[in-house]
């Protein structure tokens, strides 16, 4: 059974990969009428995606699932409609293979050409969300990449449907079916054989919760593109307008308190403390956050007479995902920054400032995905960047960090045009390896 | 006691992330005058530096190392002034920290700029040869990254001594001592605990023979950046120029036998071969080469009366690093391309043709690093490029394929101004995680 299993995700792999020659070099029009299909596709099969989306939430798994999985997990008319549209917005990006990055004629005649080009296979490990089985495939197919899915066994019937509209546009463009495949069986042991393809597949993205996202990582042998979480900081300085630091605290709280980019940290110069916290923490609890303060901010709050819960120490730590906010009083702006540098998750980190040298100092010295000044957090987002949709949000610093795009789901190469050119140089030292 | 090594290298890397928040935004004046104190310090310290290479020429290892090991081992005062004018090459490098690769105005009048900045702690786990130690502290020291070397036994006491006067020099410019630290000790289990220790180190670069390089990438769960091996192949195509034919493919084969963008592999096309195969391989025989022959190209030699070996199969995937070159004939241009991406190592491979189409094709659909068309395999390399020192050359596609050098020891953030903007959008999907 286990042999069977190898045997049969090592051919998925081997095939995408034979796929993946051909999407390279696909013209942007053959990809984009591959999309254009697919978005057909969904839109005349409502019925056939609504009964197998029925059969997972009518299994037994899905019974044990918390009310908003088994939300996210539910397609309907109208999440189809939206399916179909993001689908069309991405035909509408520029294809970003072929882009010249740089062109560099050396003296000696050659022309070196470092080009985009797609990475090759990529292997999609997700939960639950049937969108994302389509995005990723979407965007995947786009960027000229074979794509290997694996879903969760809660979405199964739903991503098999799915993932054949998917196959079926592919051919009805001349493109090879094998270029977005599903792994057929959600077992354990058929994942953990093709986290060890490194021959066949080239990157991994992990999509889910940080266990899912921590075991890829520990037993793959293929690099990983990761987004642990999101523990996103407000920093409000000395010199913080009021308005503005009360304004970008609860948008960054308050917004949409259940993703990444919302920020569950705040910390207060103590000079202004005492000035900005009690308004701040009005308008905070007028939109139901709880907020979980060190001694200091807790004084002050009680002062106010307004509600607070003393802090436990993980809550300095903690992405809540929800209406929480933890509040810290920091000494100084170093302070801030090393507090950010040590606690936070390299995310999206915001300062509150008035005072242009303390800005510049905190843009350079957090060590983030992206850092804000005079902003909300909430703008990290491939849509908000202009980029189009996004695969994920990389809190990973090799390759791509931030927002991943099609552009991220791309490598490049060197391609070099000469007229004969040998190497006849004196010899210096080069790396034998 | 090992727990004790873990402890050490435990401590050795929270140093070192330490060290690394202040080199990432220390001037290039501060590093420059790190990098110029340490080329003083190589000047001045021969004596030191060559007595502590005589102990480790001396230990009981050393008399199991081959003489070529042994030479790229032993350190001499020419030696040493190359070393310290490699450090004063670097100097005059353009740092690559701060630069901008994007800027965007969104209509929301946020201001996003993607600046390049230091990846953070690198760990470079390498084998014997002692310039390394010295090429890799100062890349690592010029892109505001800090290092954590560990190096092989064979050469101990000469790392040590090395890094003891990169520390100095750091410590001479005001920098922390600790931006650069050698691991002090070869033992198997502190190596072990270094590859697990993915919240203090960002990235790892083993440089070394394939099995240490496997050994880093399968037991490890930082980011590793690889260079596999470089079995590079030269294609003939049926309009290729007789005399670049040769010329390319003997270059290629024998500038520099012993190097990684030395070709390994000779595919000529069916129509040619007759006519190609007898001159070159007169001209590589008379540079001692070993030509090793599929069936058709064996019998063209043969009925030339020019010496050959029948090829095994495992020669046709084989980096010789030697005076050895693989051959095969091939029936179509297609048949080159799918020989080199299914047989090569995704390094450097050229065509040599007359035919502009042909050449095209080539360099679209061969899925390596570096796509040559009439040029030598051998330019695959950082100073060839122009882009000065290299750390190494990869072969992966995330990150960094191909030369490595103080860009690729770089990622990038996103650093965004505003004036209060908040996020106040309909919602669109997003990804929660």
């Amino acid at each position: 059974m286990s042999l069977d299993l190898n045997q049969l995700v090592t051919s998925l792999a081997q095939r995408a990969r034979a796929a993946s020659f051909v999407l390279a070099t696909a013209p942007a029009a053959a990809k984009n009428a591959a999309l254009e299909k697919l978005a057909d596709l969904i839109d005349a099969s409502h019925f056939m995606l609504l009964e197998s989306n029925q059969r997972d939430l009518l299994s037994p798994e899905a019974g044990a699932l918390t009310p908003a999985v088994r939300d996210r997990l539910t397609l309907n008319e109208m999440r189809l409609r939206h399916l179909a549209a993001s689908v069309r917005e991405v035909v509408a990006l520029p294809d970003p293979v072929g882009e010249s990055l740089e062109e560099i004629t050396r003296p000696n005649g050659l022309r070196i050409r470092k080009l985009r080009v797609p990475i090759g296979v990529i292997g999609i490990i997700f939960e639950s969300r049937p969108n994302v089985t389509i995005d990723c495939a979407v965007l995947c197919l786009k960027s000229g990449n074979a794509a290997l899915l694996r879903g969760g066994k809660e979405c199964f019937h739903t991503n098999m449907a799915l993932a054949s509209l998917v196959s079926q546009a592919l051919v009805a463009a001349n493109l090879p079916g094998d270029a977005v495949q599903l792994v057929p069986t959600t077992d354990r042991a058929a994942l953990n054989t093709l986290l060890k393809l490194d021959s066949l597949i080239h990157c991994l993205i992990p999509r889910g919760g940080e266990g899912l996202i921590r075991y890829v990582a520990e037993n793959s042998t293929i690099p990983v593109i990761k987004h642990y979480k999101g523990v996103c900081f407000v920093y409000l300085d000395a010199a913080a307008d009021p308005a503005m630091a009360e304004s970008i605290t609860v948008n960054a709280k308050t917004q949409r308190p259940g993703v990444c980019n919302a920020a569950e940290q705040l910390l207060v110069h103590r000079s202004v403390a005492p000035k900005l916290l009690p308004e701040i923490a009005r308008a905070l609890a007028a939109q139901q956050v709880e907020l979980r303060c060190d001694s200091t901010s807790g004084t002050i709050l009680r002062d106010a007479q307004l509600p607070f819960t003393p802090a436990k120490s993980s809550d300095y730590t903690t992405e809540f995902l929800d209406r929480i906010l933890a509040i810290r009083i920091v000494d100084s702006l170093e302070d801030a920054i090393a507090t950010i540098n040590r606690d936070g998750s390299g995310h999206s980190d915001a300062i509150v400032t008035g005072d242009e040298s303390a800005a510049r100092r905190f843009l350079a010295a957090v060590d983030s995905a992206t850092v804000y000044w005079n902003a909300s957090t909430r703008f990290t987002d491939g849509f908000e960047f202009g980029y189009g949709a996004e695969i994920g949000i990389s809190t990973d610093r090799l390759h791509a960090r931030g927002p991943m795009g099609l552009r991220e789901l791309c490598t490049y190469k060197f391609v070099i045009e000469g007229t004969g050119q040998i190497r006849n140089d004196a010899f210096r030292p080069e790396p034998l390896k």
